[in-house]
């Protein structure tokens, strides 16, 4: 992967726009024969019985894959990927960051389930005892997201008067989930509306651990697969550790030396 | 309401995209005015607890306000206006049509359902008996219609080799629903895609009997209410009457001389 240092940069304005937004999209970071490969090696990955990947309450299919970085060479390269880490660098500054977690969230076609409005860090603060919202959730976009396959909604400026708050959903979803209520997200809404990213397989996202979110299902007969990497600065890791590793990865190892020899 | 009936008419072109694509939207159809008398009404109707207000199975919100026209005198006007019966008439051609079906339906905000991929003839002939799939349904959208608050998604040509595949789907909706299953929906979409009219409160949309369509849950904090008037031809009128007289209606008399006196 060979783009360097320089493109993968944010422009001032644009970091602007992420501490304004809590978003930022990035379109064409991943070249299509890049994304082929991701989704060639996911394949694989996905027919794997294992814990690391997570199947929806209902069909049974797998609803998210995890702990890929582990799983595979291809993945376990990405993550050092200075296209990722570049613009997380910028907004978090030059600490060593941790991968968090490393997965892909698959909204298989007619299928794929909704989430509820939520943001990050409720979960990694109750779950994982993280002490502050600064993890940044790096995204790309695997499959062309449109209106129809169940994009992430964001509700902009969300983040902005500390995290929002919560409760523990335990019925909708296919795993427990802390969402956040209509009665905070309607006032949330009406001062900075929704938005909701599409764009091409290889766009690329970035957002915050607090920026309010959710997404309806997929309808459609599109597959809709997202790769996530969370990455966390070292100093602000998670203070217990009572969940799987692949929910929250305990090697601090910073990130951007690549992967061991 | 004294739009003639010239101005009702649609164009040949129009009548052939019809016809091609088993929809069509008309924009600003009904006046601003118009459409919030329109909502006044129905707020005061959906306070009332009769049969004809379908609830949400989980929350208990209404869902659907049928048998309006013969509710309140507003839409017991509006059943006889050209602007809906002019359309409808140039598809079915100059015979008498009777209001099948008179409803609002009321995708709350946050809890509005999803609706599985069905199409209405489905219901009409398994429940009712209607022989053929001649039935048109004209929306009014009461609320400006946007990509978040559960729009209809339509297969657009999905009524060109007659009525698809359905099965009885008794566990997902509210009520029991006639739906499409993805075998068959897929091939559907891959020839004609899929389509999501949205627009400002006052526009129109007609859409045929044997047309596929599903909506999304609303997850959003704005509502969406779209009135909806079902005209089928006398001669094509159901055979059975199982069913609630608000969900088939059993008054022939035919539209278009306006409301007795």
């Amino acid at each position: 992967m060979s783009t360097s240092t320089v493109d993968a940069a944010l422009t001032d304005e644009q970091l602007d726009a992420f501490e304004r937004d809590g978003l930022i999209v990035l379109p064409g970071r991943f070249r299509p024969d890049e994304v082929r490969e991701m989704n060639a090696a996911l394949d694989g990955l996905m027919r794997e019985d294992v814990p690391e990947n997570i199947r929806e309450r209902g069909s049974g299919v797998v609803r998210t894959a995890m702990g890929l970085h582990l799983r595979h060479e291809l993945f376990g390269r990405l993550v050092h990927d200075p296209r990722l880490l570049v613009p997380a660098r910028q907004v978090l500054g030059d600490v060593p960051l941790y991968a968090q977690q490393v997965k892909v969230n698959v909204k298989e076609a007619f299928t794929g389930e909704q989430w509820q409005w939520h943001y990050d860090f409720a979960t990694h603060h109750h779950e994982d005892g993280v002490p502050e919202p600064l993890a940044l959730n790096l995204h790309i976009f695997l499959d062309e997201v449109t209106e129809f396959n169940g994009p992430l909604m964001f509700v902009p400026g969300s983040h902005r008067d500390g995290p929002a708050a919560t409760s523990l959903d335990t019925t909708t979803t296919s795993y427990p989930l802390w969402t956040v209520g209509p009665e905070v997200v309607g006032p949330l809404v009406e001062r900075g509306g929704i938005v909701c990213p599409k764009g091409p397989a290889g766009t690329m996202l970035m957002f915050g651990d607090a920026l309010v979110h959710a997404s309806p299902p997929n309808m459609s007969p599109w597959p809709r697969r997202i790769f996530s990497l969370i990455v966390n600065p070292v100093e602000n890791r998670q203070r217990t550790d009572g969940r799987a590793d692949h929910l929250h990865h305990r090697d601090l190892t910073p990130l951007g030396a690549g992967p061991p020899r």
